[in-house]
């Protein structure tokens, strides 16, 4: 398996990726040189996160015939105030509705299978930090 | 220093993040269960690390007043076939270009100074796989 990105300078701190034929605009904010056109770059690894865990957790639920209408996810991260700034713990919930009525069971199962099993970026972060995560019903 | 993104499932594949504002679309490929209507969840990583280290490079060149006109990164990464699916290995190139006189020991120097100081993103993605990085002058 093999991956590969692109990524063009567009000025001041804007920087515009090809990921997988889709452009990714990042930029700083407005008083880190920036004009915020986009996104931080470092929080791009925790919408990797939800979307890796996500399609995992969608694709289990699929196969479970589970009856799933709404699915969010909300992930924090803490970081180092000192260089480099690296990420030192990561806190996901995954958030399902209570009236979709699906099988509690079922719904830890796929999480647990995409967190201990399947999904490469959390196994990655876990690499450099720990990472916790909860079930919600909202 | 905190990171917060909330994620958005919109049926199939398909997830929504909000990251400092913006939008990031990602989906699986067609006969993956997606549409490709966005980008593949891991690859962003590489995008995060491009972004990352693009931006203290640039700020760096700016302070040394290198009159840096054009400014493109490539990375690759191999990965394991056996879930989870994490990268092995990544490798960096740093793109500039001859006709604007760059004097090359700052562009060694800003880069060096990324990535073995400021990138919060390089030094993470080092916690889980080697990472090679070289310039080049195009």
């Amino acid at each position: 398996m093999k991956s590969e990105v692109t990524t063009v300078w567009k000025g001041d701190m804007a920087f515009t990726a090809n990921v997988s034929g889709h452009e990714i605009i990042m930029d700083s904010a407005e008083g880190d040189g920036g004009h915020d056109i986009g996104a931080r770059p470092k929080p791009l690894l925790l919408a990797a996160l939800t979307g890796c865990t996500g399609m995992d957790v969608v694709s289990i639920l699929k196969k479970m015939r589970e009856p799933l209408t709404w699915f969010n996810m909300k992930v924090e991260a803490e970081g180092r105030e000192e260089h480099p700034k690296k990420y030192t713990s990561f806190s996901l919930v995954y958030q399902f509705k209570k009236s979709d009525g699906l099988n509690p069971d079922n719904v830890l199962k796929a999480c647990t299978l995409s967190q201990e099993k399947y999904c490469g970026v959390s196994a990655m972060l876990k690499d450099t930090a720990p990472l916790d995560w909860r079930i919600e019903y909202v």
